[in-house]
């Protein structure tokens, strides 16, 4: 019988960045991104919500090991994001805005690669306990 | 290439209700809605998440501007609703019994006309923060 | 040996209030109270933290039994504040302006009758997540 | 016309647990499950929401009495797991290894046949703020 | 000049336990301690902040290193009660009630010896959301 | 009669910075200061409780108008470290660490000279929901 659940593992880093897009004058990028575009950065407690989706095993009773979850997430994620200043630190952002919306399709794209095919992936990032993204969208 | 992301803002208000169905007697709306029925009314502070769910635009990395998003909601459901007597002062309930279900529902067929036709909308509406409601139901 | 512990039990009511001062005019009272000063009432979830200092008893390991203070406030506070209108349903309130302040200092005079001389009592409550108020002040 | 909506009723319950699968020896056991295997057992405090799907009752304006659920889950759910030893003191875990995914399909289980047929069922249950399940998947 | 600033950590470990007194018969243990009392025991997801008092260095502006004080707790307290049976498997609870007041006071007693005399110390420690204790009172 | 009340208002506020001792080496300060070293600046959401200790009005029952406490924030600290980069961009922190510690002071000093003297004042700042900082120390 088929019984799919999903699991969450909820993980955090901090950074900085600033939201801008160089086609666009100073003006424009100010009217658009507002003080989120302040030249020196700000920056962000992320918190982020891991979804995997799956049967449980028949002898572990686990969708997957959420420490072994987790300890993935630590190696591909915090290790490139957590304390860093993501527009200038982290290459897949040397081209792409930090939106909280493009953040979570990096660390999704990541993740997916390492994750067993069988397992569905669902990354939710809260960038303020008011504004929060998630990818895919369900 | 199609990767929809979904975003939501979390905004409150704080509001007075009683629950109640005019049709019935007095013993019936105590049966069915205890002390909600107090017929001085009692209140709570609602949170609301509103979720829009669409493609990022390429020059900003948005779905929507989550402070235009907030500008929205400001306008036209809290103007409405904070510190607001709903069974009295918010014409949608003069009929209609201001359950958390109801209020939610209210809330989406207000923000549904005034966002973009191409993104989805979902609203949940916390009552308490044990009790709580999603419409559309996903 | 003297060893105080301070022990807190959390709990939580449903309310509608105004704020008002009847020696005042309209235009007054909506000058210094805005919003919350609507004649129709708004309303709040209260969440309060109820702490009592002591030595814990040396055959129980407890300062108080976190249940019966539980229960003592259901009894003689929350069967008086959940899903009231606190100025119209809340003898205390009748003459005295249901602010947070005033709040906190009814519910410690209440508890502070009913509670071992031995013991020191706190009340903090919260009007929302935002705003909230402890007496006595420490 | 046809509105479904998702209510949320939370709930909590506090037990203790080990994960351990019969068919294995010390050694593997610890190694898949870690500190979690401890025989002694360890516990938390479990958190659910469990959702509700439907349409609002045209003259109640609930999908389902939130005060009814919540009697409903202490009947058949917090008097069979609350302050127990999920291995020792309930039968459904005699064989069946208590992680979180497989405590969120027995809670499933039990209330589904409990909630009238027209309305979906579904559980998510925290085992700790950052590890929870979600049954069935959505 | 005098400047005590306090900072806090917080930090968690999951355990069962049972609240009993060997000097009571079975009887007077389950009408104090309810189902506490359980015989094979229950959990919590216990929550604790570790607050240390003192003035901010003149080079690091740091009452003390977060990081040390973290990896202080993890050697001394997480490793002694994380995942563990508080009666079973602690020492110090072998002829002590685990009570949240007295987990409170040994992890007081255990990191005091271990923190500069000149900085103060206090424990506050969650056994539920609702359920918390503070040693030493303020 | 004294009856003396603290009022608490929750405010927040997003930057970018570096911890930094311009006396040390590279090195030392990589040994010191970690990952909150980082040149690039790393970031935070930043949570503030302002604490307000005073007599509430008897025409009012207020402590201080909330709302107009909350203005004071916006205009004196918000304004000043909203979406800033404090190393750069606050003229405080050109030759002040800005650790949780001295953040809280610098907020109490600007705020300390905006308020009745009859008020004490108390500033509690969540650098992350783990680490946090309370001035003066109470």
């Amino acid at each position: 019988m088929n019984k799919k659940v999903s699991v969450y593992r909820k993980e955090h880093f901090n950074a900085a960045h600033r939201l801008h897009n160089p086609a666009w004058g100073e003006e424009k990028n100010y009217a658009v991104f507002g003080k989120c575009n302040n030249p020196n950065y700000h920056g962000h407690n992320y918190e982020m919500d891991v979804k995997i989706t799956g049967e449980p095993g028949a002898d572990t009773g686990y969708v997957i090991d959420l420490k072994f979850l987790s300890e993935l997430v630590k190696e591909n994620i915090l290790e490139k994001l957590d304390h860093k200043n993501l527009n200038l630190d982290v290459p897949e952002f040397a081209h792409l805005n930090p939106t909280v919306e493009n953040i979570a399709i990096v660390i999704y794209d990541i993740l997916r690669s390492k994750i067993d095919e069988k397992l569905d992936l669902q990354i939710r990032l809260y960038e303020t306990p008011k504004n929060f993204a998630e990818y895919p969208a369900s």
